[in-house]
C-alpha cells in the first residue's frame, strides 16, 4: 500500500468496524446463537477491500457522505454472506478462513446457512432505510444474484475438474467476485451523486480490478504460505480448479495483472482526484495475502 | 374454501403462476441449472396462500393495483427461498415437498444452496423496480430477517428435543412463519394505499391467522395422510419436535385454532368489505393438507 492510501485505511478501517457491527440486528430471545454466527464471520479482521472501494469511490465523486456508509454495511455483508455460504460442506468445503475456524465449523452447518440468509437480508435492511440509499437495492439485488455472484459460484462449482478456456474462466470470475466489486464502487459513487459518465468509467475501472483481484488470489494461491494466506494454500489445484496461473503460467499471469492495472487506470483519467482509488488499484496485485 | 374465495383464487392463480415464472431471472451461460432449480422448487403448485393474503389485502384495502404484483412475486419467492434452505439435510433434511423430490434430491446440496440464495435475492430485486414498492424493501427484510423468518427457524432448530412452553412454542412460529403471513398482508395493503388503522387492523388479522395457520399444520401432522399431505406424515413428531398437539392435546389445539380466527375476524370489522381474508381465515384452519 502507499503512503496515501494506509492513511485512507488507518483513517477509516475502525469506522467501517464500527458500522458494520452497529448493523448487526439486536439479537432476539432465542437467536443469540445466529447473531453470534453473523458477528463471528463478519467481525474477523477482513481487509474490508469492498468497503474501502465504496469509500473511495465516494470521495473520488465528491466525497464521503451519510448515505455512503450504508452501501458500505450492504456489499460488506454481502460479501461475508456468501462467504460462509461458500464454504460450507456442499460448496467448497473449507475449515479455514482466515485463520480462523469457517462458520460452520465453529457453530454448526445450520447455523452457518442461517447466518449467511440472515446477513444477505440485513444487507438490503441497512439500504432501506433511506430515500437516498433505497435506489441502491436494484444495483446490489442485480449484483449479488442469479445474473451476478451466486451465479458466478454456481459455474465455479460446475467447472471444477473442468478444463476452461480463458474467457470461461473470466466469465465465472466476472460473476462471482467481479459483480461484487463493480457494485462496491458502483454505490460509493452514487451516494457522491456521481455523474453518468463518472459512473461509467468506474465501471470500467471496478471491472478490471475485479479480474486482477482475481488473478491475483490465483497467483497467492501458488506462492504465499498458509500461514501468510489464512487458509489452505494450493487448495486450487488440490481441488482440481482452473486458475489463471494454470492457464497462463505464473508469469503469464502476472503479466495480465499488470495489464488490468493499467487499464484501471486509463480508466480514471477524467476524475479530477482519484488517487486512492489507483492506489488500490496497485494495492490488489501487490497484495501477499 | 367458500365459493366467493374459491372464484378468487380461480380468477388470480395463473396470474400469480405467471408474476412468479416471469420473475425469474434470465439464465446467463452456465447458470442453466441454477435457474432450473429455483424454477423447480417454485413453481411446484404451492397453494400460494401469501400470494392470495397478499391479493386480497389489496382488494379489503381498495383495489388489485400494479404495485401489488411485485409484493406477491417477493413474499412467494421469499417463501420458496426458505422452503429450500429448511429442507437441507443440516436442517429439517425432508426428502419430499409437495409430493415432489426437495429442491437438493432433485438437483444437489450446493445447486438448493445457491437457489435459496438466489431466489431470496430476487425477492429484494422485484421490489426495487418501481418507486411504489421500493418503500416495500424495510417491512419485507425485517420480515424475512435475523429478527424474523431465519431466526424462527433457528430457534425451531435448537428447540427439537427440548420441552417448550405454550409461548415458546407461539415465539418460536410468530417468527418463522407469522412474520412472513404478516408481511405479505401488509405489503398488499401498502399497495393499495392503505391508512394506518387498517394497516394496524390488519397486522392483528395476520398476526392471529398466522399461529392458526401453523397450530393447523400441527394438527394435519398427526391427522392427514402422507399422500394428500405432500410430505411424511408424522414427521414432526418423528423429529420429537414441540407442536401444539404436544402440549394441548389434538382437541386443545383444534380449540385454539377456532379462538384464532374468531379474534382474526374481529381484526376485520372495520372494513367495509374483507369478506376474502374472512373466508381466508376460515380455510387456513379447515384446510387438509
Amino acid at each position: 500500500m502507499n503512503d496515501s492510501l494506509t492513511l485512507f485505511v488507518d483513517r477509516y478501517l475502525p469506522e467501517i468496524e464500527q458500522h458494520l457491527a452497529a448493523a448487526l440486528p439486536a439479537p432476539i430471545n432465542g437467536g443469540e446463537r445466529l447473531r453470534e454466527a453473523m458477528a463471528y464471520s463478519l467481525l474477523n479482521g477482513g481487509k474490508r477491500i469492498r468497503p474501502i472501494l465504496t469509500l473511495a469511490a465516494a470521495q473520488a465523486c465528491g466525497g464521503i457522505g451519510s448515505a455512503t456508509w450504508p452501501a458500505v454495511v450492504a456489499v460488506e455483508y454481502i460479501h461475508a454472506y456468501s462467504l460462509i455460504h461458500d464454504d460450507l460442506p456442499a460448496m467448497d468445503d473449507d475449515d479455514l478462513r482466515r485463520g480462523k475456524p469457517t462458520c460452520h465449523i465453529a457453530f454448526d452447518e445450520a447455523t452457518a446457512i442461517l447466518a449467511g440468509d440472515a446477513l444477505q437480508c440485513s444487507a438490503f435492511e441497512c439500504l432501506s432505510k433511506q430515500a437516498e440509499t433505497l435506489t441502491m437495492v436494484a444495483p446490489l439485488a442485480k449484483a449479488a444474484g442469479a445474473r451476478g455472484m451466486v451465479v458466478g459460484q454456481a459455474v465455479d462449482l460446475a467447472a471444477v475438474a473442468q478444463q476452461l478456456s480463458l474467457e470461461q474462466l473470466s466469465h465465472m470470475h466476472k460473476h462471482k467476485t467481479g459483480a461484487l466489486i463493480e457494485v462496491s464502487v458502483q454505490l460509493g459513487a452514487m451516494s457522491a451523486g456521481a455523474s453518468p459518465a463518472q459512473l461509467n468509467a468506474l465501471a470500467e475501472y471496478a471491472n478490471a480490478i475485479g479480474l486482477a483481484f482475481q488473478v491475483q488470489d490465483d497467483i497467492l494461491d501458488v506462492t504465499a504460505d498458509t500461514q501468510v494466506l489464512g487458509k489452505q494454500q494450493g487448495a486450487d489445484a488440490a481441488n482440481n480448479k482452473p486458475t489463471y496461473v494454470s492457464l497462463l503460467g505464473l508469469e503469464g499471469a502476472q503479466q495480465k495483472a499488470k495489464q488490468l492495472v493499467a487499464q484501471a487506470l486509463v480508466a480514471l483519467e477524467i476524475f479530477p482526484d482519484a488517487h486512492l482509488l489507483a492506489a488500490i488499484a496497485h494495492y490488489i496485485v501487490n497484495r501477499e495475502k
